[in-house]
């Protein structure tokens, strides 16, 4: 529902007089969102984009982790909290609230389904340019997967070795969206961005010694690829390509 | 068609004795590019990625220039030329082949369009932040379009004035996909995309002073936003953007 | 007036009948902001910051910049346009439609002050480190007198000669904040920020070579500052500097 | 007290015969610091600046802080020390010289109030973009109430879900300064810029991954608003801005 | 043997009917790797590059890297670990299947040599400008040295003492490749450069403080080199040097 | 003639009394180098390094880029100038003693070839991402042939179409040295590097824009090639990756 | 006479009644500065260190320059001009008040030697590693001379031809400090500084290109010096550079 | 001893029949430093500069530590080893060899002083901006002392409260050399630079946060000092710093 239809619905009861105007005022000002004092909680978000408020656990005491994972799940949604030590995995656990919650380890990711969405018709390919990129993939992939997505990683087929690459070529031409994941140089997102027609999203890792810098070297690689149809999310950042390419799956299959 | 496809045939017609190994090899290396000595047109690649090849002038000369877009323009098909200087259009004029090009300014591209694609039925909103980015905007929408998209500009809409977004969100929140162009501080694109269930593709440009080093700011920016689902591409790249964007827009259309 | 002030009367209006749902949603969308197609003119600033928008001339051509300050112009209001060379006042004067309007040369800005604001009680001390930074303070100057203040420029009082400075102390004790512009290492705010009792806006210049690196040496000194109370704007921005420094003092003499 | 007055009192006295050359020489070089051998503490800076000097801990060891502490606190004067760990505030306590002290643990502060002053008759809107933020705004409020403001902390508020922002336009647009503080790409400075008549105080802090580079993205993104009238401190002081909010609310209420 | 005859030698098969289509299509995909499913072992590389693929330790879990390690034993090749904490080893070790594994502890390397090369008639010279530099040279020693090559390390012949580099000049100007290691500003590799007829290959170390940088002030150094013929790889990476300076001596010894 | 044996023969001579002790310290000073007051020309280079001093043009003057060139050609030297402005070639016209001296465009460098030396037996291949990569590809070859080289350029054969890099494998894979050049995000160097057994030098070129970052991206990304290798010179400079591929292609066909 | 001499003077004479406190006041503010409005000329900085202020002219208009130049030529002192374009030059003979004052091309300066100093004892070596560092050798030499030095330039001794600099190695150890000046990897100041037992100035220059980032790499390399004993001015500053070893100089000779 | 005369004393004996060539030829090459295997230490170095070498830990181990630590006391030198961790002290006592080795524990140095220096005339001021920077501070008196250097500490006396260091300007305007050690915004060395009359010396340290970048801020600002006159060492090098202040001291008492 847009903010517009919400407004017209509001003014229609107004006119009515079903309202009163400082019923209406405090309507307005009565949004989707639970505050509890450190965090606004965005019930809403939902509505507005497609999916539920996700916990990036960094800077976060264990303690307000724990109160905004509850106030979440208790409104009966899907919970991710990404970038999760695994000791708040054990402080929730203690909770005893949320038994069908899991810690995937790999993604360092707590993960509770509550409800199953039907799951996507497109698989979106997951394509890791080593071994040592796994844990961002796996953060992708688990959080595409909550959001109804079904993946598939295809690991450590980096430009060192192309042929590894080539072999997967007509799964990748297929897609309707790909996820190229790659640190040390980050050429793997030219490569395959070159030899597709669906759009690339790529992720720069911080995998990699001396002059990568974390990642900035993968970055600008991703962000300067003269294969056009590459757009690029943060450093070390599975998550976000994973909602974005959830979004344009949904955009497909919506339209389908 | 697939690569794995013509290596089949390829076989096929080997096994059936239509042709000969030594012909096969011939076949398998002649590949459908064309070696104009300083440049190989990949004339291919519009069976491949699904747009052909285009031109992007800075450090090419303006005689470099000519050749190739000859060579492309003699198969028949649309041809972009991205950063060119209004001198290298006038050289085009000059060899009066291809009194169909045009110059956009604003743009600085050159366009010839030589076979009418049908418009896609969604429209793309091109959002700017500022007027000082409509330069980008406008390659963007030449991109867009010579690609068959219909594109609608938003401009000046940046965060200093919200409201003046605020009015088009119907628009926005409709959309497959979204681009949004902003310099300075870039925080255009996280608004929006906080706002929408689309994925929105990013383009900082390098518009501002000081501080804003050429772009990175706004780059920076949008690879941080907290708004997920948010790509980004190149500074000042409204080129890159239109391609993703037609991407994704192509595979909703497709299936729909 | 506020937002949620303007929100209740129209809610009032809709429930007396006085205008209808769709009337209504329509005020909504009519905000004051006027759309030129390249740029949208907030002509709503004036109420919602206490000042009215600003022209930033880079990036934007000139039969722009004449568009929206005409259009800024024919409300009655005093219009700055900022970074402006010579040739867009000379485009300006040939429009003939604002004769009043005056290029300050140093300061690179365009200045049309049509309706007189009563000057402030007290004066801003603009103090600069060397001759070279008074291009800066320039624009702060041109900046702040248009809002309505009054200003003293205290010109190369740099460090390396701290006697220069000191003789103006009592000065700078008695403001209610200080501009301090320094490019170089940009050491001024510090010391300033160091002996005074008012908040200093300090404004690092790209003013020196090598490892100035074109303001960033200035911009760090001025963020590492020691002295708590300094709080900087971009490089070379000494409009924002101005701004702000107006903004503390009108906050001042409104309760005065 | 002014430098020139004390220096004219000095003359005064010399020129009655009430003190002798030597003397006042002697009284020059007597400034009211105090010399600890590795510490110069400056009991003066109450008055030449309004607030008492503040322990900065990183770098010092505890034995220091303690002595520096002590000095400060037999004065009288209330006590800060910030950036200390826990530790230190533990060393204190076995001094058993301050029982009123006190550790706050998420400001990471120690604070010893000896003297309580008037509280502010504004408050000071601390306003924060995420959770994660929230120790820079306890340093910033513990800092803000030390030196007499009253404070309110708006948390978790940042672009992603605007209309949590929104629901608190009212406090914002009557507050007499503001402080914003946000990591990631630190957009909510620019759009609280945007909205209201008062400085803000922006403070940018490291919260965020990649390419946020400890904070960088989010300080660019501050110096670069496209909203005049935001002024930023550096990565993470939140220190810094209490005490430039304060200066400022100070001379707003002492004209009142 | 090159990618073109194998494909000759299978179209000569199919043609001869000996293999049918299909299982041409399976031998081409068939490639020489094995797919562990978090990595794709290039068995290949040995043919190709003419050296095996080698363990890169930072990033895998000790499970992965066991797992690897196996595979590429068990073909009978020499494997080498880089990068490897001693942990990694016993886990190893742990196995009882290499018994012959050692660990060189100053490499960080774990090297299983299974087949004896014949050793370089050359030597290398790997030269260190500090005692510091000791791990990375130790890294290229072993790396050239599993790859046939016999190597000689002149350590601690940095520039602030000449004298100690010149006595070797003989030896230096009679290699065929020379790896120059050095950190802090780096300028040995130019003054060896200088004094050759041999490429020299540059390792920036990340040894240094304050504005080294973690190697980056080594890195510009040798990159900026005055002396023609100096190339670089990167920071720290002694096995990147060796694998260059080997393959280029056993261009030479082919050749002989 | 190493130093050594320069050092014995004086030595012996000063034994024999053929010369005398203050003599003998003349002539170790008096090393073959010849002193402009603004340049020391090192004739001795040729002996030392294999190859003379080549002059680099930017930062000289005119009138100093004359004399120098002058004094080299005067010895029978074959003479390379580098960075040449054409305007630099006119003035050594102008002289009228080198009528053989020619300017190459587009590498933008002043040859003079006094002595024809023998051809290389094998070929460097010169391969560049892009057509706009060609002048640094011309710098590489002009300094490559007067040094005896043959090359052989392929150009645009970036890894946006792959298929335009892998029809030249048999040549690039009986290489004894490549130069692999490219701008943009640079990645053609690892995957060249990963298919071929030689050593691979690597030319990032300042081609691109926004995030490329004057090339930057493009050396980042080589210096972190997942190929090993692949050994990086300076960006945009093809003179020393063409001195580099001399040196290793001499020391082959030296032992050939 | 140190500043405590004149406040000692001027309290013996309130104390005699000789002068009163107001003319007392007075004489404390009226400081050995001239206020032009634009800028507050330093006379009193000969005193103080030892050397006039000297005019650095960028950002600085034609005009002002003039008008500065003039108040320090007028008080009889030697005037320095640095970082000047001819054109400033030219204004000043068009004043045809300085018949003596001539320009330094190369070193970009304007001289005026109105009263001729000593020479000193010893010289100053200054070495340049390329022809190209020789503008900034120039400003140095300039600079030097104007406050009394003897130097001698010591051009084209760069580390890629070693022996260049050692046939000067007697004259540079029997220096009482020298200036190196060196681009590109800047490696010059550390081999000198190994060599000697007097300090090295090190002026790192923006000779170079790409990695070399406008004399970032020179001066890193200079920094992080193995060789103890070199201190480092800003890039391209022969002017600070003379004027430290000046003082120095100085310093030695008046104890002499 | 210069160089030139031990070769001129060589040729002599050559001359005279007193050594042979073979035997000139082994003493040429036997220049006097001993090589460990790992180090090669430069015994000579006493000579050629003016102190011996210094053992700095990091990156060594704590065994080579010990063998170059024990090689150099051998000599009877002093020793001096910077950067040293606790442990490495406590490895040298098992030693027992050096019972007057004492570690110091604020400077992080290992201190074995066997032949103690006749102390300096002069005393070099070591001036500190905060209490923070005093293990700095500590590393420059140690290394100056062992040198034979007098020194004085004045501690905590940074721009924010200029007053602490007016106090000291008696002491400060009649030193030979000054070292100045700021971390933050770095500003007391231009400060200090704009006072005295003889050279600054100084150290930017990595005290600060955020946008301090472990000392860049304070380095920039040292390098962009607008007081000339002022020298920089490397970030925290408080060793460089102590080597040439005592380079500048003993020339100047040398010459007295």
């Amino acid at each position: 529902m847009t903010i517009d239809n919400l407004l017209k619905e509001l003014l229609e009861k107004v006119k009515s007089g079903e309202i009163d105007v400082n019923e209406a005022m405090g309507k307005l000002r009565h949004l989707p969102f639970e505050d509890l004092g450190f965090a606004c909680i965005d019930h809403h978000r939902q509505l507005r984009r497609g999916f539920p408020e996700v916990i990036y656990c960094p800077g976060k005491t264990t303690e307000q982790i724990v109160k905004i994972f509850s106030a979440l799940a208790e409104k009966g949604n899907n919970v991710l909290a990404t970038r999760a030590e695994e000791n708040i995995f054990e402080a929730l656990v203690k909770e005893k609230k949320f038994p069908q919650a899991r810690y995937e380890k790999l993604a360092r990711a707590i993960v509770l389904e509550q409800k199953k969405l039907e799951p996507s018709r497109a698989v979106i390919p997951i394509v890791t340019a080593g071994t040592a990129d796994l844990p961002i993939a796996e953060e992708a992939r688990v959080t595409a997967e909550i959001m109804g997505q079904r993946t598939e990683l295809i690991c450590d087929v980096g430009v060192a070795g192309l042929h590894r690459l080539l072999v997967h070529m007509q799964k990748l031409q297929s897609a309707n969206v790909i996820i190229v994941i790659a640190g040390m140089e980050g050429a793997l997102a030219s490569v395959v961005g070159g030899l597709v027609s669906c759009p690339v999203i790529a992720v720069p890792t911080s995998i990699g010694t001396g002059a990568s810098f974390g990642g900035i070297s993968a970055l600008l690689t991703m962000l300067n690829s003269c294969a056009a149809g590459v757009a690029v999310v943060n450093i070390d950042n599975g998550f976000s390509a994973a909602v974005t390419a959830t979004l344009i799956n949904r955009k497909i299959e919506a339209k389908a």
